[in-house]
């Protein structure tokens, strides 16, 4: 008996491409790891008649998420159309209109502000749908669960941080406990290889007559590497089994992550006990960033230059003057003397190099943009690359960072 | 005469939060510049019905757009469920499938791959419906503009830099061109703010009768910064004025930009003939990524050093070990050597110093996660601050450069 959901992600500002909705993606994870089918993710703008169109659209479904809208501002209408919609009046709930300027006041200290204009936005949000149940608010804004003839709606607020954290208390909450109750339970699995086309993972599913499989199988190439990502019921879990064995046996060796580790988790782990060091170009900062993304990673990351003159190459790093001179400043030669530099400036067991060209200028026939030198070494072992990456400058610079952390995993994994 | 459009954004991977969508955004803001009126993004997986209903949710519309679903492989199929949906017959195109191939051929270098799989690919992707405009593929994929009874269906590829690229060739391409000349011509206009809070906004604005202008109006909060962006037709241009002018009277004081310029660039065109270096630690390098993101930077970024351990610290940046000892690794003090440092080594007009807690461990009562330190200075001049950031750590380390660039900012203008 399977529970089918909808996602409504409101808001002119993510319609409109200002902001990047990420609400939506994290609703639909949550929701599909508790066994729920999402069917929709519908992004509308601040406008009643299209809120009310994708309810609509969604009426058949058991359970229907919407994020965003709770605001204090006039432009904040979720509340208001999800009542409607539902059939229910809105009414001040007063004890809740003092919980919310109790927050209000609290940021105070913050941000300068009229008391007026922020007692008039509390009082806004604390205006609900006679019957629901309302969620206490994280920020400022009380989320809600609104019965329907329809699907149950969970009405959520916009904020991530805030949406996050009332989820976990909404699913203990009657009613939407016991809609996710009567769902089943699915599982997931992640299958990451690099390199590996997608023509050619595609070949393999076919060779594995992976569609006659009681399996839901997605491919996807996300930033250079791809991703076979598996759902199932716990029945369907041999034919799992075999599917995942199939795939090792031809593609084992490319195989990188099986336990959906991404390759940053995978070289956090192997990095334990170890410490390094960058020194970037055309990265600008960004290699040291992402190693320094996780939690933890003070226990091995000990610092990076970031040496985007020639000036600095030599100061910092130490690339001698007459090297830049002889092979160009994008040069394997270069890459192997940022990489040196990097460990001997700062006493580590790594050391990262990169330089390129990430464009849009700078590009030359012998060495057109795109064009990125690697070298990831210890004082002993060293794996060096040179790469051409598609795509505009950001492309060209988180690209280099993925293809870097696999030729550091490979260096690793010999060490 | 308004034009209406929908997005349909396809793929598994997206709906299920695997990879984040750029591409409905991107449409978003490519239509609204041509003066389409976008109801709605909808976000499905792959399954026949889901995308079927999608279309049929938009079949009222004037122009349906599709990203995804192009690929080689079976989980691809927006091409078939689009003709069936506009009761058009899918034919082989040879000569496509050669051009294609031809494309397939070139990758062949990059990356290891079977013939006969790869081939297969290119056939399948050479299936067009009758009577369809073929776009020519920019990856492998060719788009589609589909006629029905309903919308033109503009179907184009997942890839980021595929469809932005193939949407260029689409606009002039019959039947799409019809289709976007018939709609009138928007203006957008966009006020950025720091630091106001949102409440403060909605009180503006009532107060302006915002309401009651022939304008739509968005307020968001975005990475710290308030955004009002409005669009209107020509013929509202002078109430638009009069909403500017009432904005800038009463927040013009934390107005940073009005013509459409992020931080980012606003910072740019401020460092135009001067040099900037960094010293950084809970940040790890994402400030100097951040400075490097433009193309051009190379121009005033000389560098930067990342200093996370304690050791990195005095060694790189010339922090005296006393000074960490006396007052932490986290402290004010720290921050004014880092960025003395960094100006020093780098020999930069410009230094910023970053040092702080971005968790979730490391916290103490005093200085709780969070709290960052920053100083920006020049030889003779400085900007100082100890902040309390709120969320966790991905949004410590971004807000943590957002507040610097505002500091910058505020330096160089009195420079």
């Amino acid at each position: 008996m399977s529970v089918r959901a909808g996602i409504i992600v409101t808001g002119t500002e993510v319609l409109s491409g200002i902001i990047r909705d990420a609400n939506g993606p994290w609703l639909s994870e949550a929701l599909r790891a508790r066994g729920v089918v999402v069917t929709h993710i519908v992004v509308v703008g601040d406008r009643v008649e299209d809120l009310r169109s994708a309810l609509d659209f969604l009426s058949d479904h058991d359970l229907v998420l919407t994020s965003g809208g709770l605001g204090p501002t006039a432009d904040d209408l979720t509340a208001d159309v999800v009542a409607e919609w539902a059939g229910a009046e809105m009414v001040h709930d007063a004890a809740l209109e003092e919980r919310i300027w109790a927050v209000v006041n609290r940021l105070r200290r913050r941000m300068p502000f009229e008391e007026e204009a922020m007692r008039a936005g509390a009082r806004k949000q604390a205006f609900v749908p006679v019957g629901a149940a309302v969620l206490e608010p994280v920020g400022t804004a009380p989320g809600l669960l609104v019965s329907s003839s329809g699907p149950l709606v969970a009405v959520l607020p916009g904020p991530p941080r805030e949406l996050q954290t009332m989820w976990e208390a909404a699913v203990s909450t009657s009613p939407l406990r016991e809609v996710l109750e009567s769902a089943g339970t699915l599982e997931q699995r992640i299958l990451r290889f690099f390199p590996l086309p997608e023509p050619q993972i595609a070949a393999t599913l076919r060779e594995l007559d992976a569609d006659a499989l009681p399996l839901e199988i997605t491919t996807c190439l996300r930033r250079g590497e791809l991703e076979v990502a598996t759902v199932f019921p716990p029945s369907s879990a041999s034919a799992y089994a075999a599917l995942e064995a199939g795939l090792r046996e031809r593609h084992g060796d490319v195989l990188f992550s099986d336990d959906g580790a991404t390759i940053d988790v995978v070289i956090a782990r192997l990095l334990q006990g170890r410490t390094i060091a960058t020194a970037e170009s055309c990265t600008g900062g960004l290699m040291a960033g992402r190693l320094t993304d996780l939690a933890g990673s003070s226990a091995y990351v000990l610092g990076g230059l970031v040496v985007y003159s020639n000036e600095a190459k030599t100061a910092l790093a130490g690339v001698p003057d007459a090297l830049i001179a002889a092979h160009g400043a994008v040069s394997p030669e270069v890459a192997t003397a940022l990489s040196a530099g990097a460990r001997s400036r700062l006493e580590a067991d790594i050391g990262i190099g990169i330089t390129g060209i990430a464009g849009p200028g700078g590009g030359s026939p012998e060495k057109p943009v795109g064009t990125v030198c690697i070298s990831v070494s210890t004082a002993t072992d060293a794996e060096e690359r040179v790469v051409r990456l598609p795509g505009g400058r950001a492309d060209v610079r988180d690209r280099t960072t993925t293809v870097t952390l696999h030729m550091l995993r490979a260096l690793l994994l010999r060490a």
